[in-house]
């Protein structure tokens, strides 16, 4: 069974997300609706991306993933087919696709190519959905597209080497559920300039010495020592995406706070990293 | 397959929701299930019916929508299944189901005629989806419905055509996702007073003299002009409901506001609208 | 159809949900996925346990229940598998599988036994749902658990009988949607003790004596009494999920309020009922 998938910023109050998924059944009565997310903050294209780029390889190939953020078109903002590592993508070129893409090649961009294309302010449900079934039946993208060349190119903040080598200045690019925040810098690219020296990650006031691989990676299981950290310690790790992360240990935004709460990060703050 | 939706207060905390569909998935393995909202305030029947009329015609024929707001049975308030433009509704009497047949007659209004029927604080779980499964394998409504002559009768604002026919004054009936304000006034009642006359929407302290279809016709992309409106500004415009919404362009609720926040605008406003 | 559901921390605005989702339609495309919450507060296993112990038993046998809460494997929280009741649950040694199995014995319970267990903080994505759907297809437990003897032991406040059988403290085990508050004092218990007398439930300030068995009981329908009690009282009744529950009639966390706002209810709050 075909599958498509949805990311936007409609929230889950208003009808919005009951009409598209009553305008998908319609077309196509065999097909499974997945939700990623509609708690993209609105209009927030860089989340969208890094939402959707963190899920949809998880996704079987040919899955089809429909982007509801900035998508009404305009002469900016075209409403594109993108085929990507084997998922199709469907949203306005407004950079998420772009975004999501980073340094791959997809291998094929098309803008809708539709009769009876619908002008108004839901063309998720009036445009989105047609094209999104069309491909969900096996059609070809050729049949709805008109091939174009490049995605419009936005980029997210970049993490710097400065300081000949010797720190990787990068920023906070997503805090997430547990107000943990998830920094732009890397595995890949912190292994790449460390060279197995020693290391202080600075944020804020505060400096981190060793990154884990888990959160419990932190904890010293061995009663015995009676030292044991625990909940509330700020600790770094690589998370599953592949990023460097700091994170307070159980973290609670209900109680004892969070990375964002209690050491006050901030989307964008800057997070500095230098080998010693 | 079969396809019930829901619409509920019930929040998405809380056991409810999963029970409810556990329980639908117990009478009924082969049946789709979809939400359209949990979110409505706590026994707000306006808000229910705004967001069910809004999306239930964009499901097929035969679709069954569960409505749990308000649904507890009483001597005021009995459990009902109403046929209506194709689809199925399953309710309290409370008026969610009037207001969402607006000027339409239902085909058939039916009170729960079912044996074995459970007394307690959750007839979703317990009444609901014994007779939405019902209708779901093709079994007919007569079987668990009593034949009504009417719905109970609860009309939402009206606008007011005032001023000899030359002001409308509307309310706002509902805030979205954005913070967009939506009102009770649509395009047709609007253009049939209009008569080609220039005018002036009048919200708080602003007036606005034009409506647009869609929220990028308000934006000149012709970049050589240099005077480029956009992000914050406040528009009107013709929603896909039929409605005049009135909207601050990519209004962000957690930036640089929305329509609601900036101009001030609530619930049950007035908003009027003069013909010049 | 195989059922596997989710009870989460997650939230539903980062990509997590969405990956669970597309891991588990790609490792099997034919599976209903349901959920039930992902909105428990982070790392609390009692809310956790609260709301999957009132859901799980709505689905049919067979259903796999995966767990995301406090789930990161460590030497004092394996990740089990259990067979309760007809149901397979997937989560952490934690207490949540303990509490919602309550005074019942699994009839199965196995650690993870699956080659190549991936080490990192997304033990849900990686090696959960794996498991979830080797059941699902109808694997054996054996071939992916190892038998182990006890689940950890984990208690939630339990009602004390006091005052030689007279009264019963209780506490306040969860705040619903609406405000309303759950208390650990089931009906069974109630009536144990009553042995027909008149009781008095004293919350804070208040004192409350009748318990309904659902909201409308509470009102008298007879208009002609001129006297009709309604929204924004305060009641006790009996709730589906067999405790006593404090409520406000219509309660409205928008607008009047709730028995957790009016009354100054929290969770864990002491609840005495004394019997007369």
């Amino acid at each position: 069974m075909a599958i498509i998938t949805l990311t936007t910023d409609f929230g889950t109050k208003d009808h919005s997300v009951g009409a598209v998924k009553g305008r998908i059944l319609s077309e196509m009565p065999a097909v499974t609706i997945v939700d990623i997310s509609h708690n993209i903050s609105p209009f927030n294209i860089l989340e969208a991306a890094y939402i959707l780029k963190n899920a949809y390889h998880q996704f079987p190939a040919g899955t089809i993933h429909i982007i509801g953020v900035d998508s009404e078109p305009s002469p900016e903002n075209k409403s594109l087919i993108v085929a990507l590592n084997g998922h199709y993508f469907i949203g306005g070129d407004n950079g998420i696709i772009s975004l999501i893409a980073e340094n791959n090649s997809p291998d094929n961009i098309a803008e809708f190519n539709v009769p009876n294309l619908v002008r108004n302010s839901f063309p998720v449900l009036n445009n989105f959905c047609v094209v999104a079934c069309h491909l969900a039946r096996g059609g070809k993208l050729e049949v709805v597209g008109k091939p174009i060349t490049k995605l419009k190119d936005v980029k997210d903040f970049e993490p710097r080497i400065t300081n000949n080598g010797n720190s990787i200045s990068g920023n906070i690019i997503y805090i997430d559920a547990y107000g943990n925040v998830v920094t732009n810098i890397s595995k890949t690219l912190f292994e790449a300039y460390r060279n197995g020296r020693e290391f202080e990650i600075i944020a804020r006031r505060e400096k981190l010495k060793k990154i884990y691989n888990s959160y419990n990676e932190f904890i010293d299981f061995d009663l015995s020592t009676n030292q044991r950290k625990g909940d509330g310690d700020f600790i770094a790790l690589f998370n599953t995406t592949g990023m460097i992360e700091l994170a307070i240990y159980k973290s609670n935004l209900q109680g004892a706070g969070s990375a964002a709460t209690l050491i006050g990060l901030k989307y964008q703050d800057l997070i500095t990293i230098n080998f010693l």
